[in-house]
This record gives C-alpha cells, sequence and structure tokens, in this order.
C-alpha cells in the first residue's frame, strides 16, 4: 500500500511537471502569435498605405497624360493616328488601373457613406479582394433577380386571394405585411447599393436615391388605414391599384434586370464599364429588348398616372361626401324636430 | 515662314516623342502596379491564413489544457496551489488570445450572420485592425447615448405640443414620424450589435434578439391608425399611453446605459470580459446605481402592465360599444317605423 501510494505521487508530480511544462508551452506560443499577428497588421498597414499612394498618383497622371494628349490634338500639334492609338494605351490603363487587383487602393467613393454611416456605424465595407468584391456584385444582381419574381407574385397572390377566398374585401395583416416586405426590401436594396458604390462600383446616384424615395413610400403606406367591410371594395380601390401596380412594376423589374445585365455586358466587353458596375442608363445597343421594355415602362406610367388621378378623386369625394352627410343628417334632425312637435301638438 | 513651319513641325514631332515616352511609362508602372497589388492580396491571404489556423489551434490547445487541469485537480492528482498559478497562466494568455492583436484571427461567432447577410448581403464587416473594432465599440456606445437621450426627448415633445398647441389631439403625421424613427433606431442597433458580435464582441444574443423584437413593435405601431376628432383624447389614450411609456423608458435606457458600462469597466479591469463586450446582464458590483435603477424597471414594468390592460380593455369597451350601436340602429329604425306608420295612419 505505501508503495501504491508513491507511485500515485510520483505519477502525480510528474504529471505536475508534464502539465506545467504544457501551460508554459502554450503561454509562450500565445505571446509569439500576439507577436506575429501585431507586426502582420502594421506591416500590411504600411504596404496597403504605399499601394494607395502609388494608384492615386499612377491615376491622376493618366488624367493629366490625357488631358494633354486633348490640348495637343485640339492644337493640330499631333498626328491623330498617334495620338489614338495613345489614347487606347491611356485606356486600356485605365481599364487595369480601375478594374484589376490595384483597384482596391483606389480611394473609394465617399458618396452614400452617410447612408451607410446611419445604420452600420463606423464600420469599413470595403473588401480589398476582388474576388469578393465580384462576390458582392454577383449577389446583388441575383438579389435583384429574385426580389424582382417575389415583387410579381406577392401582389398577385393577394389579389387571387382577394377574389377567391376572402370575398373581395382584403384583410389588413396580409396587405401590411406586403408592404412592410417592401420597406425592408428597399432598405436592403439601398444598403447594397451603398456598399458596392464604396467597392468601387459605377453604379449611378439616381439610381440609389430612387431607391430612397421607395424606402419613403414604403413606410408611408404602412400607415394606411386598410378599411373592412361594408362597401370594402369601394374603400380598398386604393390598395387595389397599388398591388396592380405593383404587379406590373414587378414584370417591368424582370425585363429591366436583364435588359441592364446584357447592356453592361456589351460595356464591359467593350472597355467601357468596369466589371463592379451595375447599372447603366445609356439607350445604345441591345435594341431589339427595348421594344418589349419600352412600351411596358410607358404603359406603367400611364396606370401611375391614372392611380394619381383615381387617388385625388377619392380624396375630394371622400370631403364631399362627408359634407353631404353632414348636410343629410342636419336635415334628418330638423325633419324629426317638426314630426315630434307635431307629435306633441 | 518655311523656317517657322519646319520650327513647328520640329517641336510637334519633339512633344510627339515626348507624350510617346510618358505614355508608355504610364502603361509600365501601372503594370507594375498591377503585379504588386496581386502579390500583395496574395501574400497578406496566405499569411492571414496560417495566422487564422495558429490562433485557432492555440484556442483550442488552451481549452484542451483547462479541461485537463480541472480533471487533475478534482482527482486530487494535482497540487491545489500550482493548479491556481496554471489556471492563471491560462486565464491571462485567454486574455491575450481573445481581445489582442491575435483576436481578429479567431473564427468569428457566425451567430446573426444571417440577419446581417439579409440587409447587406455577403459582405464581410470583420475588421482585422483592433483600433477600428474598438471604434466601432466606441461609437455604439455614442449611439445608444445618443438615442437614449432622444428616446426621452421626441414623446415628451409630443406630448407637450398635445397640451399646449394641439389641444390635446395629436395630429397622425408627427407620431407617425417618431415610429419610424423608432422602426429606424432599432434596425440600425440591431445592425450595429451583430456588427460589433462578428468583430469578436461577447455581447448576448438576447439583447439583440430584444431589439429585433422591438423592430416588430415599431413596425406594428407604424399600422395604427391615428384617429382625430370628435372624442380625440378618447381615441388617442392608447397612443398617449405609449409615449408616455417611452418616455419613461427613455430614462430607464440613460441610467440602464450609464450602469452597463460602468459594471463593464470593472468586468474588464477584472480580466473576466474583454475590451470589446458591450452589454453584461450580471448584477455583481457598482450596487449604488441598482438602487435607482431597479425601481425604474420595476415601475417602468408595472406601468406596461397598466397599459397592456388598458389597451384589453379598450378592444373590449370598442367591440361592446359597436355592438351597442347597432342596437341603438335597429332600436332607432323599429320607432321609425312606428312614428311614420302612426303619421299614415
Amino acid at each position: 500500500m505505501g508503495d501504491a501510494k508513491r507511485n500515485t505521487s510520483s505519477s502525480s508530480s510528474g504529471s505536475d511537471e508534464e502539465i506545467q511544462a504544457q501551460v508554459a508551452k502554450a503561454v509562450e506560443e500565445v505571446k509569439e502569435l500576439q507577436d506575429k499577428a501585431a507586426s502582420f497588421v502594421s506591416r500590411a498597414a504600411t504596404d496597403e498605405q504605399s499601394l494607395r499612394q502609388r494608384a492615386q498618383s499612377l491615376d491622376s497622371s493618366i488624367r493629366r497624360l490625357r488631358s494633354q494628349l486633348y490640348s495637343l490634338l485640339s492644337s493640330k500639334a499631333l498626328d491623330p493616328k498617334l495620338a489614338e492609338k495613345l489614347e487606347e494605351d491611356l485606356q486600356r490603363a485605365t481599364c487595369v488601373l480601375v478594374d484589376g487587383e490595384a483597384a482596391s487602393f483606389l480611394p473609394g467613393k465617399s458618396q452614400g457613406g452617410g447612408f451607410l454611416r446611419m445604420f452600420l456605424g463606423p464600420i469599413n465595407v470595403r473588401s480589398s479582394s476582388k474576388d469578393i468584391q465580384l462576390k458582392v456584385k454577383e449577389e446583388y444582381n441575383a438579389y435583384r433577380d429574385r426580389t424582382a419574381l417575389l415583387f410579381l407574385i406577392f401582389p398577385a397572390t393577394l389579389l387571387i386571394l382577394r377574389s377567391w377566398i376572402w370575398d373581395g374585401c382584403l384583410p389588413a395583416f396580409p396587405v401590411q405585411a406586403y408592404q412592410a416586405w417592401l420597406l425592408f426590401l428597399y432598405t436592403g436594396l439601398a444598403l447594397r447599393e451603398n456598399i458596392l458604390r464604396v467597392n468601387g462600383s459605377d453604379i449611378r446616384p439616381w439610381w440609389i436615391y430612387h431607391h430612397y424615395c421607395a424606402m419613403f413610400m414604403a413606410l408611408v403606406s404602412l400607415t394606411w388605414e386598410i378599411k373592412g367591410q361594408p362597401n370594402c371594395s369601394q374603400k380598398q380601390r386604393g390598395v387595389q391599384l397599388f398591388l396592380q401596380w405593383a404587379m406590373m412594376q414587378g414584370v417591368a423589374m424582370l425585363l429591366q434586370n436583364r435588359y441592364q445585365r446584357q447592356r453592361l455586358y456589351t460595356r464591359i466587353a467593350l472597355g467601357k464599364a468596369k466589371r463592379m458596375d451595375v447599372v447603366w442608363g445609356e439607350t445604345a445597343g441591345v435594341d431589339g429588348q427595348l421594344w418589349i421594355l419600352c412600351p411596358i415602362l410607358f404603359v406603367l406610367q400611364g396606370f401611375e398616372a391614372y392611380v394619381g388621378i383615381q387617388l385625388l378623386t377619392t380624396a375630394f369625394i371622400g370631403v364631399v361626401s362627408e359634407w353631404q352627410t353632414l348636410m343629410v343628417k342636419s336635415r334628418f334632425k330638423a325633419k324629426m324636430k317638426r314630426s315630434k312637435s307635431k307629435q306633441d301638438l
């Protein structure tokens, strides 16, 4: 028994030493890792800074050369053929600079930073890897396609259920859920577009602003009162028109997405756009699709005008009918008084 | 004149060569930059990957050592004093690992990624610089303070204007603007908290979830109809209670922010929390402030119960009064019929 005890204690002191050594080793390794990480972070920051400076100076020197080229060409001091060749060289260099690996070191567009800052705080959403940037762009396009489909299906379902199940009277909850979804959708789009812009996409500012407007529209639509029976179909005329508009808009969005993307592929192939760009308002090229898209957009705008007039009329009728109700009430009261006084007599 | 012409052409061909050389140089430099940027990005990715692996393996080996220590201690195979010392060493190593420069290479918490992905897409919001991470945390705290103040001022202003200017009847627009602000506020908080979590903060999941609930609450409040005259003060009783609750909540938030932060400083000083943490639900320490905070929280909860009962009562009364109106109408119609038949007689 004495032996066994000594054995345990000796094995215990053995494991003592062993675990002590292991802990010391772990502590040492953590310190090493800490040093390595710190030196990596500071080295990366220095390298990045120098790449950033180099990219910026090259960008401005290309700009300078280009304007020099134009002034030489306009003062006829340069052979036009040579000028064209040099212009092409500069164009290609710009493409490499703004669309290649170095692009992430060019200063980002500060526009839209306010919107992101408002929602996210001062976090950096700029990725230094071109792969991730392109993945973000791909995902944005996929998101637009997915949501355009939902944009069509959601109101269509509501309208179908309205006539099949709900007896011509939409319940408040599904409509409000749809409006909340719209608000979420537009907020997501605006956030993603600002992120794309920070990551070097040349997305047009008006395209982002029009989603801010859409966010506001969705917010306002949430405050609508969804009135029920009686006279439901008359009271819900506005909501019904809104859902019909949304369905058309869904179709237009699907076509527009396709059109914009094909236009962009052409522009990227021509070297006129970068791989990070997403939307172009230009109308040259891919003419075929415009024969479908344009009429739909015009019909949509006509329908929007119609809805606007309807809503104005409704507002006007509302005021008039309220006034008429008051008139009827006062006449009715007068009549009641008369009949009462007759009875009293 | 011939001389002048020759001069121009020679100077022009001189500028030809000059600009040609400059363009060639720019093109060359852009290529160089492109190569440098590509090699930097790939090198940084490799280094980061190896740091990540190292950090993860160290993290798991510390965990293993700690559990080994406990099992040795519980089987009494280890001197308690030595165990305590080793435990302290491991604790310090953990602190360095999870809160130092290496922390950004530990795998982030995937929780909450879904929420961010939903709004922002697949962009990376994790910063590899500890400085930026701490700045994000500071900004989150500042945001909470700012908004807590607005949380108090906004409804207070509405209630004051209600009795001073609006004659006891809140107009719909300012109330709905306040509700929209609430929705924006909670969305911003939830997004920032998820970003903090991705950046290594140990923020509690329930704290984030309760802001998802608050987002939903703000969304629902936007769908309320703000009724006007007549009987405005009775119809707006719910809105009024909501605003009163919000004022109290504002005071509680200000106190709570102060309390949570002081608690956290203590915990960080004790090495029990990391610098990136923001909220702790624990109640030990800083007892003094609890004497103010606790009663306010209990009063708030009591008030919430009162509001709940009031709303239930209102809903009940609403149903009853609608029913009563129907009864009155039918009685009135019956009376009219009788008086008419009397007149006819």
